[in-house]
């Protein structure tokens, strides 16, 4: 017998689409996987994880096995706090709260700024986890496009202006992943930063900063937003060690004023992880972090230099890219293809890729497609485009050639 | 400059305590616990959770600090599924979602099932943490009294019927935590237990068992409300190894029907937890858990009896509390003592509790309090109660004598 549950709100919309992990665990045996934004399992130091918990229990017993004592949860928020300041963000204690990874941060900060009235403006396209966050709360969005240089400034200008002529509601987020984008790759100029904070202070909306690549850029990023913002709290950010040290672990931040960082904490519902925040600090304490991102950095453009390579060699002439400053994507234009049709061929020829409809809001065909040069090997990556390729040109359109 | 944030609700009750955990590290050194719902120290696998660890990582390498791949997360559903099996409960994998502990079970559940004109039926006493949970959410609460039987079942029915009479809005849930409750350490009877699952048919509401202590049981414990509705799905069942394992490691779950579950997992935007998840696997994989189980329970019933004997013996006789057949906890009622102005007095001798008044709705004054025998050792609870008969002593109304 069912049970109608006594549901409080809308949630159709929720089971559009599969949770994206759901599709690493369908892919066929042996498929190189163009498709995951994971670091490459050499790349996370499980082996250093593996001392750091030897190291803390051995020293605190059961006090990270607790609710609270273990002394290594406020060395985290420190060590946060620290590679903060490094970056030009000076934090106070309580500007700043630690979160079981980037999502759950957007989970918390839609919960106390988003009703289901709010307007919430995005990349187009953007990151797919966020894009399922912000429809839990809200059917109202605005999608702004992005090119070469990030989000397109100029046009988010023109449609916000266009709104207030119209009398319709204003944004109350902008939610932007600013450096190394994902899906696209691409960074938000020097110049769009600025242009973006004074369009906030203008219109009067929130940033939300998703800076969860911002520390794998190839050479130096841009100054991030919430550094340029100063003490405006124009600028909340959330930061991740997840692509940075193992996604597994979960750890995430947000900093923004102490009003709003409070609220979250209170709304923040599974208490706290002892554990796995006093493993992370553990680990922080004995690594080099500077000396650690810079051999991830490395080992992340050589591998995203073998794609582009791979891509330059193998692709047909009509099929064009970014080439990336950092982190861990490419995004692919493949016109008159529907990428979402294909993927079924080029699992079937092993390889997997992501197809850019699932990065849109309600987008059904879309020729666009993510790869990630992160979780491959480089040999993997170079023969992964080539059976892409193949497969790519078996579905270009014949006789009416397209293109930019 | 503050700047006024969009708040999409009314935040202001949510600032009226500090959550329960900061009294932990607010205590003056060398004050003995009794405060504390945390297991005792050398009653957490510390030395085991680190061996766990270290196979995993020796056997898995990276894939527990990825976001999926391990396959020691579906063996934790897998040991939990056969927990609930063994308790009378069988449930389909679809039935069961592993939550960060049962706290955010409670919030997931409410943010699916409730709004701002839901009603919410409590014990009276409760656990203060759902408080907090639920009033993010409403202001309307049923509060019904709990005595040595576990909760009234006989004036549940009676409000519910006035309410229906006067036509004001039912109970959308029943939050209840039926075996060795807390705070009053009390376990509602087989024969309430039919009685309730009645009124939640005759009057349309969903129950909330939370099962926290329900493994604590010093004799055999009443059969779960989720064992005795069948397949109904009138009872969502929340677990958690935080108090038979370790709270800092965040493992709870949800069982209730497939719909749901899928819908909770969908508003549960913390992703997963693989790190700790799959330790917690390698744990129970290695373990004898009845076995675990027994050592726990013959511990904390030695304990308890320590508490109940230095009660005895050291008490005025004005003082009355109910004796524990499980659990953590033990609530005193101390006629005519306001037991949050005395709290200072105790801390002083050093000795800590928890003011009755915590685990109510706005209730200002209450002669009650909670003390916890988990986490102090037997001689620290003796030594414990005697200060805290000495305080009580030196605060009883002297001509006016009361009790029942």
């Amino acid at each position: 017998m069912t049970r109608k549950f006594p549901f409080s709100k809308d949630i159709s919309l929720a089971f559009k689409n599969d949770p994206p992990g759901q599709w690493l665990l369908a892919l066929p045996e042996g498929c190189i996987r163009l498709s995951s934004g994971y670091p490459e399992p050499v790349l996370v130091p499980a082996e250093a994880i593996k001392s750091a918990t030897i190291r803390l229990l051995d020293e605190e017993q059961d006090l990270p096995l607790q609710y609270i004592g273990s002394p290594r949860i406020p060395q985290l928020k420190e060590a946060i706090r620290q590679r903060m300041a490094k970056r030009g963000v000076e934090l106070m204690d309580e500007e700043l709260l630690v979160t079981s990874g980037a999502c759950q941060a957007i989970d918390l900060i839609s919960r106390v700024l988003l009703d289901d009235k709010a307007v919430v403006a995005l990349e187009s396209p953007t990151y797919m986890e966020a894009l399922e966050v912000f429809r839990n709360y809200t059917e109202h969005f605005m999608n702004i496009p992005v090119d070469a240089k990030g989000m397109d400034t100029d046009r988010f200008a023109e449609m916000l202006a266009n709104r207030k002529r119209e009398g319709l509601t204003l944004p109350r987020i902008f939610y932007t992943i600013p450096t190394s984008q994902n899906p696209t790759g691409t960074t938000l100029t020097p110049e769009r930063r600025e242009h973006l904070l004074v369009l906030a202070e203008e219109f009067d909306f929130l940033i939300l900063e998703d800076d969860a690549y911002g520390e794998l850029a190839f050479a130096e990023a841009p100054k991030l937003l919430k550094a340029m913002d100063g003490g405006n709290n124009r600028v909340i950010h959330i930061g991740s060690l997840s692509k940075v040290v193992a996604p597994g672990m979960r750890i995430g931040w947000v900093a923004g004023g102490a009003e709003l960082v409070s609220t979250l904490g209170w709304f923040k519902k599974d208490l706290n992880h002892p554990f796995a925040q006093s493993v992370m600090a553990s680990f922080l304490e004995a690594t080099d972090f500077d000396a650690h991102l810079a051999s991830l950095t490395n080992a992340y453009r050589a591998k995203s230099m073998a794609m582009l390579q791979a891509l330059e060699q193998f692709m047909p002439p009509s099929v064009t890219w970014y080439a990336p400053e950092g982190g861990y994507f490419m995004w692919l234009q493949l016109p008159g293809i529907d990428t979402a049709d294909m993927l079924p061929q080029a699992l079937a020829a092993g390889v997997s890729y992501v197809p850019g409809k699932h990065f849109h809001l309600d987008q059904e065909h879309c020729e666009y497609l993510r790869l990630s040069f992160s979780y491959a090997d480089a040999e993997a990556i170079v023969e992964g485009v080539r059976k892409l390729a193949e497969v790519v040109g078996a579905n270009l359109p014949q006789d009416e050639p397209q293109g930019e």
